[in-house]
């Protein structure tokens, strides 16, 4: 994306009096996280967690509770085999695909009230805005709430945008088992549990049987960079490449007293250097590398490990430089484990996840873009450059990244406090959540302008 | 212990007849494996680990046989309130106190068939060696088979001579609980597993009660130094000093595809770090670092761990160096966490064991080291000086930790397969048996001589 070859689209005149509600915004994301709050943290009625595992009997509520909401205001609600829900509020041209807003509304174990919620209800909002302005939008526009997001519940990230972009088939994904079990000692399908609450759709899992004009995600932005530079709203070009490997190092266990130093084939020393030399490595390409799980056998003060089994998640803007990144890791850690451990370790690779770049529609980026400008454009000048929005690549995935393949799609990131997500306390004010939605809204209304003027209409 | 300052003790006159059996030996070392052989590795019926715990229903087995095995060689046969089973054979004169050898017969869950038994079934055919021979000592032999010296049952290593010795509280250790739930759903303690199994004796477990002259004890190297210089017994000076930590590294759970490395507090990568440290750290003392336990929270690839905790122990032979090793761990890994680990760390130390070094007793040393001297005397110089003995320090503790704190003590090492020990296939040569008992038997009856020559008798 290079903004000088985009014209620079300013429509202020025809969205100024569109509006998003702060108040009303919060209220339905805290009134929403009734169903499923936990892990209290404050005294405050909103100082809590989420725990809203998905398909469970919280996310009954809060997709019974997405029904209702959107129907209250006019719109056509549909549920797809995956219990993907899709409200429409339809344009002027009501055979023309929707141009969609979505996120998810299940939440990690230890979650917070933002990630995927805000999205949702960023999405809601904007609805509701047009709504209440009797505004009559060139083409359809819609909102989507996607099925197990977080893959926390039913272990596949996305699954449910990924059966409706063909990428994930429908059997796969219905035959997910639930990652602990249940009440009654059993693992429930994710069909069964679709099931159970009433959610498995008639209609088809496919962007054929639904297809989208184009998509707009809202998310936090999960990471500390904007609050880091004082600016307030993420245009988000694509998504980063990234790779997981679980590697496994093998040793031998022998006693920690009476084994010298040069006679040992210490798995867990072996495989600390191997940790310390990722981070370089990936650090000298400006890139990523983090090992969140770590696992030692036999496990005993004085004896070393036999083995040692840790995971290796690299990143990288750039998927040659990821390659890089993979490849001198590869020869680096061979070299440890062989000359550098002493008697020598051995290695064994497994490569868990291979996602490469995602790169995000022009035009959707330049919705966003433009609507961030307009939206910063009052606003004190915080960042140090005066800019308050930035292009961003990011970090995680989302179920844009489905969407991205079959439409036109680009997302909206907002301040994350801290960086911190995935946690109870994960934050974003209500002047970022209202920043953002009103992004949202503008980038969709931008989309469905230019689409028209296009004559795709 | 400097050799030049003792006397050389030489009776080759009187003990050349007394020769251990190689047969005989290592048939009542594997007809005991039977009780409590585990993990078989080879179609041999020896090639079997162990896993005989402490006071469980094998370990009723072997003690059982230990008792008839020395009642059948006219010895006379004790047990005290820890289960600590002795067997007196007795002298010319019968009041002095005797010289014990000993060792254990509880083995790890994944142990091997010469840890402790190689000691117990040593000294049993030292025993039956003067039996056959009607050799009259001077004072009375005996051995002892202590309990639950692994510690893998009941978390309390050599708890039994330690209790002996008083070191530890009796109370403390009845009252040890098992680690692992009984069949029957239940932790039970060690003394409700005495009683079970019929050896809570009678006798106090106290030095006090059952006092040794002297303390010889047979063990496995359990380290490759040995079998690398090509030597054949160990002359054990005495323990190196250990101390084992709980170290807690504590950063931040952010998510690893959206936080940069500047922005990261990421507990993994830090303890890494020190754990390659402190290898750093030990190696340039000349003293020795492990970490064999390692647990990370919350323990998902695509996060990084808010919370690692590890243990670290840390060897030296001279309490001094320790000191030095723990003070500079101490100052760099503050280092490592605060300036060295992009946002910072917090740490916590736990000191869990400060063992201090032990020094075996000069008498009971040159026992041991003159008896390897005739042992070794004859057989080819395998090693590159020609020397087949070796002045030594265990790496590892054992229960001559504890009787040396209440008599003259000293151990025999001998040559363990690659160094391996804790492990089914852990090995020691039949012909190194041979040698090993042969040095304890000579070793004693130097010891006993020597003690008729001072007029201790």
């Amino acid at each position: 994306m290079n903004g000088s070859k985009h014209s620079f689209i300013r429509m202020k005149h025809d969205y100024a009096a569109l509006k998003v509600k702060q108040d009303r915004l919060m209220d339905a994301i805290h009134n929403g996280c009734k169903f499923g709050a936990s892990h209290r943290y404050g005294d405050d009625p909103t100082e809590t967690g989420m725990a809203r595992m998905s398909l469970d009997d919280s996310d009954k509520q809060i997709r019974d509770w997405f029904k209702s909401s959107v129907e209250s205001i006019g719109c056509v609600h549909s549920v797809d085999q995956m219990g993907n829900q899709f409200a429409l509020r339809p344009g002027k041209n009501k055979q023309a695909y929707p141009v969609m807003m979505g996120s998810h509304l299940d939440t990690q174990p230890t979650g917070g009230r933002y990630d995927g919620i805000l999205g949702v209800n960023a999405g809601l909002e904007a609805l509701r805005v047009l709504h209440e302005h009797d505004v009559e939008t060139e083409g359809t526009i819609g909102l989507v709430n996607w099925t197990n997001e977080e893959g926390a519940r039913f272990p596949m990230m996305a699954v449910a945008s990924g059966v409706w972009a063909e990428a994930v088939p429908l059997e796969t994904a219905w035959n997910l088992s639930e990652v602990s079990v249940s009440n009654d000692g059993t693992k429930k399908t994710m069909k069964q549990e679709l099931e159970r609450i009433g959610y498995l759709g008639q209609q088809k899992a496919s962007y054929k049987e639904f297809p989208f004009a184009a998509y707009f995600e809202l998310h936090i932005e999960q990471g500390p960079i904007l609050e880091m530079e004082q600016r307030k709203i993420g245009v988000v070009e694509g998504v980063q490449a990234f790779k997981w490997f679980e590697i496994t190092v093998r040793g031998r266990d022998t006693h920690a007293g009476t084994t010298p130093m040069y006679a040992r084939m210490d798995s867990m020393l072996c495989a600390a250097k191997l940790i310390v030399e990722a981070n370089k490595i990936a650090k000298g390409y400006d890139g990523l590398a983090t090992t969140g799980i770590l696992n030692m056998q036999p496990g005993s003060i004085n004896t070393m490990a036999h083995t040692v089994t840790f995971t290796l998640d690299i990143r990288h803007k750039i998927d040659e430089k990821l390659s890089q990144i993979e490849k001198e890791c590869r020869s680096r850690f061979q070299e440890i484990a062989a000359n550098e451990s002493e008697k020598g370790c051995s290695l064994e690779w497994k490569e868990l996840v291979d996602s490469p770049a995602v790169k995000f529609h022009e035009d959707c980026i330049a919705a966003v873009r433009d609507s961030a400008i307009e939206v910063c454009e009052d606003l004190p000048k915080s960042a140090s450059d005066g800019q308050l929005w930035k292009l961003m690549i990011s970090g995680a995935g989302h179920d844009a990244c489905y969407t991205n393949r079959r439409c036109p799609t680009s997302m909206i990131f907002t301040v994350t406090k801290d960086g911190i997500s995935h946690n109870p306390r994960e934050y974003c004010s209500p002047e970022d959540c209202e920043l953002g939605a009103q992004t949202l809204l503008g980038a969709v209304l931008r989309y469905d302008k230019l689409r028209a003027e296009r004559g795709e209409l």
